[in-house]
Parts: C-alpha cells; structure tokens; sequence
C-alpha cells in the first residue's frame, strides 16, 4: 500500500498549516515552557518527549477550527479589541497545548504497555531510561495538561476534557479485554474502541477551538464532528500502517498489534471471509511473519476495505464542514481530511 | 519493632473516625457509584481497587479537618440552612472521593514500577491481570479524579490538586534519578522526595477540607501544614515497615524498596554512620538478605534514629493544632498524629 491510488497527499507543513504557523509556534513555545522543570532528570525526559512531536495533528486542529468557525458574537461592539485579541490567541494556544499534553500522555505509557522501543526515529522513555520513569513520566505529562487546565479562565474545557480522557482510558481497556479474550473481535466492538481511544480527543480539539472562539454551539458541534470523523479516519489507517508499513518510513514500532494480539480492521475483516490462507484461531496469527500476514490481507480484499472505511469517515468528516463559510481555514480542514487518510505508508 | 516503646497505638476504627463515620460511609458510596462502569472488564478492575481501600486517611483526614476548622463566615444569617449544610456535606464527600482516587491511581501505578504482586492481603492489579491493564487503570483513576473536581462549584480544589499531583510526579522521577545515580541519596534529598510524593497529598487533603468548610485562610494553612507534617511521619514510618515489617502484617509486597535500590532514612543513616558490618557500596545492599540488613540497622542505631525523625514530624504536626478550638474532631486529629507513627509493625 502507497498511497491511495490516484491521490496526491497534501503537503501538510506548507498548505494545511499556513493559516495557523504562528499559533502552532507560540504552542512550541508554550509547551516547552510548560514542561520545564529544575531537576535535571525531569529536564532531560520532557526534552526528550518535547521531539515526539510530529505532525502536531491535534493542536493544529483546534487552531484551525478556531478559525473556521463564524463568531456568534461578532456583532458585539468592543473597545479593546487588540487586547481582546491577545487574551484569545493566549487562551488558543494553552487549549492547544492541553490537547498535546494529553496526547503525548498516552504515547508514553502506550508505548510502555506495547514494549516499543522506537518513536519518532529515536528511543522511547522506556527503551532509553526504563518502564517505571516512562509510567510515572507520563503521570507528569497529563498532571502538567491539568496544571494549564485549571489555569483557563472559562470552565467548559475542565468538563469536555475530564470525560473525554476518561473515555479515553475505556476505550484502551476494553481494547486490553478483548485481547485477553478467545472470541473475535466485531467490527462494530472495533470502532467503539477506536472512537473513544482517539477519535474523542480529535472531537474535543476541535469543539473546544471553535467553543472559545466564540462560535455558536451548532457551529461548534458541526466542527467537533469534523474532528471525531477525521479521527476515525486516522486511527484505522494508523491501523493499516502498523501492519504493511516499514518502520523506516514511520519512524515508530510496528506490528505491535499482532504482537500484542489486537485486531485491528484489516485483520477483522479477513477473518471474517474465511478465504484460503486463514488461520484457523485469531490468536495463531501473532506467529506469523510479516510477509504472511500481508499476502492474506491482500488476498482477501480486507486492506481495501479498511481503506474505503476510512475514506467513508473522510467523507463524513467534509460533509460536516458544509455549513461553514469559506475560509483558509476550512481549506485546510478540507486538506486535513484528505492528509490523514494518505498517508504514505 | 513492634509498636514504638510504652505507648499504645489508637484504635483507627473507633476512636480516630467517630466524628466522620457517616460521612466516610457517604465517601465509599460516592467513589462505588463514580467507579461504576458498564463494561464488565472495566467492572471488574474498579471492583478490585476499591479493595485497595484500608484506613483511608486521607478522606479521612479531608473530613476532620473539614469539622476541627472554625468557620470564618459562622456569623452569617443563613435562611436554609439544612439545604446548605446537605450541600455542604455532599461537598465534603466528593473532595474525600477525590483525594482518594488520587491515592489508589498511585497505588496502582507504584506496584507496576515496584512489580508488587501482593496489596491488601490479595493480588495486585499487574499480578492478577498485567501490566498494561493497571497503567490504564491508573490513568483511569486519574481521569475518574478530574471528573469528580470538575463538577465541583468551587475551583479551588482544581488549582491545588493539579499543582500537588504534579509534585507527586515530580517526587516519584526524583526517586527514581535517585536510584539510577551511584551517589548516595542524601537526608535533605531523601526529605525533599517524601515531602512531594507523599506529604503534599496530605497537605492538600486537610487544607481543602477546611477551606470549604468555611475556615479561615490562616486556619487552612495550619490544617494543611498539620497534614503535611503527618504525611513526613507516615512515609518515613511506611520506610522503616518496607524494610523490618512482615508481608503477613501489612498484606502487601515488602522490600521493594531495596530490591529496587530505593534508599530510604535508616539505611541513609546507617550509611553515613559507616559502622562495623556496612556494606561497601549502597548497591551491595540489595543483595543481602533482610535478617542482615535489619541486624546492621539495629546496630548503627539507624531504626531508631528513623522513629525519632518521624516523631518530631508528629510532633510538629500536633504543634500546628494548637490555636484550633478543642472539638471531638480536633482530638482525633491528635490520635491521628500518634497512629500514623506507632502503627503496628
């Protein structure tokens, strides 16, 4: 698999991130600022977490939706607008970086419960340093997004975050128990897991942005749909990815979800067809080479498949845009949608 | 050591919780209906936490402190006071709940670094499931936290609690440098360590249940220091049981301290006081087996010395109730003192 066939990925450093390149810098900034500590341990684990930062997916999607979205008070006449405006890019920038936090949370201790020793073409805290700093480091991390958290002063991101990461963590545990478990995984128990694991933190980056942007609800709920559907989109290609990608090009540990024994889509669905080549257990095929599971996946049309129901989120992701106006935000939004299923892989 | 010399442990149960037995009832309900889920894999872990729960002091603590503080607004007409007192109260329970869920994420997280098997006379959440099911459930927990504080009116609870977890952080990577470091660990440090992953849980749990009950500021402030100075005693008294406490008695894994290379104050006095029988490196240490690291503590003094430090935290703490009123809470706050040092061990 390369990319979708006939598609050209979008460059998402230089079209999608124009309009926000100055609030993707200032949420650099505040990070860094965030996770400075004056032990040197600590110092020497938050820079290194600080160059897990790829695409910035999530902060960029609250800036954009902040963007995109119509103010509902626009109208509003206001004497200090300059000022105004700074206190709002500052509030943009904090709910940014509270959404990265609680992302990098996860890679850590993920990457702890996966035993993977490469993210982002380097160690991971627990190859480098060892599993108990990369447990109680990414305590630190979610305890520092709550840090920022409390310091907002408007209360709707306290209640959107505390049950969106608590679902979060749901979604990671009934993931662990249907590994643990002999039946095979649904399709329908699949996406469950997948939307309360990932996409729920892409909905509230993109609710949020445009919540304190001022946007009306419906404006903000139409972007948060956005933003839970493009998650979608990106998990089950993240998905595909761990599975035919090289870790070459994905700078992390694959196959960890065969290794683990987590069905994934692709893997779903050619159970389900029951062609020549199936196991005759789900759990047999964690013993089988690389090379083994992609010609069975292929042979049962199930990477094609996995592919088309993530476009079909991608689809539902742009449809939800349909009612803003134009912008450049929205063109990147559109752009975005695009991005994360195309991936190279 | 058993108990410390002449003097009789206070009995928790009934004389310590009198003043607070409805509303430690209240508390336990309140984390059972927050810890509900409705995945049976989910069901199952909360069930086995909640097990976890032994003395609960630091509800506890929340709750005493909540009814020894003298309200600085007492003076106010109140024309529905039983409907005020109900919310009051249902304040309270949920500020205990949260300081608690705090405490059990620890737990959780300290027995996957500690590879603990045993908690509370039963498994631990990595021994009978596995590691990656307790670093889930712990942020569970966290998260479960941060859902209770959010609903909540009052925002103060929110800013100390993110700034006190961060510290427990904090404490538990300096540990843990600590550890990995040759130099040996020195008093000033080892305190600074404790004081975060420890104390600042206990402060903060006394402080807010006397800053919402009404307590004046500098009432609150000597609430906490109180707390703070118990949670010193507690650690230092809980280091002294890692090292010549039996499993049987504590019901939970023992010595994890050593094994993990984990200094802790009789084995830093015991070094400093490089007496006959010291071993020549602190890492030798953990190779020895417990019979001969007890006989070399006895012998430099070291137990002793380690009771007498958290003595004076007791009596530090009792010293910071001195300008409260007397009331059944403020006496068992002072048996509270006495217990967390004269525990049984």
């Amino acid at each position: 698999m390369n990319t979708i066939e006939g598609q050209v990925a979008p460059r998402i450093d230089e079209e999608i991130m124009a309009p926000v390149r100055r609030q993707m810098r200032q949420t650099d900034a505040f990070l860094a600022a965030t996770l400075h500590a004056d032990d040197e341990y600590i110092k020497q684990l938050t820079r290194h977490v600080e160059r897990y930062q790829g695409k910035r997916l999530r902060p960029a999607l609250a800036h954009l939706a902040a963007q995109a979205a119509p103010r509902a008070d626009a109208a509003r006449p206001n004497e200090n607008e300059n000022e105004n405006e700074n206190e709002a890019e500052d509030l943009h920038v904090k709910m940014a970086a509270i959404v990265e936090l609680i992302h990098l949370t996860t890679l850590v201790h993920d990457d702890v419960i996966d035993e993977a020793s490469l993210r982002r073409r380097g160690p991971t805290v627990n190859a480098r340093w060892d599993n108990e700093t990369a447990v109680i480091l990414g305590d630190y991390l979610f305890a520092s997004a709550w840090k920022v958290l409390t310091s907002l002063p408007d209360l709707r991101p306290l209640a959107i975050l505390s049950a969106t990461t608590r679902l979060m963590c749901e979604g990671e545990l009934m993931q662990i128990s249907c590994r643990r478990s002999d039946e095979a995984l649904s399709e329908a128990r699949y996406l469950e897991i997948i939307s309360k694991k990932t996409a729920e933190l892409f909905r509230a980056a993109a609710y949020l942005g445009a919540l304190l942007a001022g946007a009306a609800p419906e404006q903000a709920a139409a972007l948060g749909e956005y933003g839970f559907h493009i998650g979608m989109a990106f998990q089950i290609t993240d998905d595909c990815l761990d599975l035919v990608g090289t870790e070459q090009q994905m700078g992390k540990s694959l196959g960890t979800d065969l290794d683990k024994g987590h069905l994934t889509l692709p893997v779903i669905h050619a159970l389900r067809q029951d062609a020549a080549g199936a196991p005759r257990t789900p759990g047999l095929i964690a013993s089988w080479d690389r090379a083994r599971v992609v010609r069975w996946l292929e042979a049962s049309g199930s990477l094609a498949y996995a592919q088309d129901r993530a476009s079909a989120e991608t689809q539902r992701a742009l449809a939800s845009l349909a009612e803003l106006p134009d912008s450049p935000a929205k063109s990147s939004l559109q752009l975005l949608a695009e991005y994360v299923t195309s991936r190279s892989v």
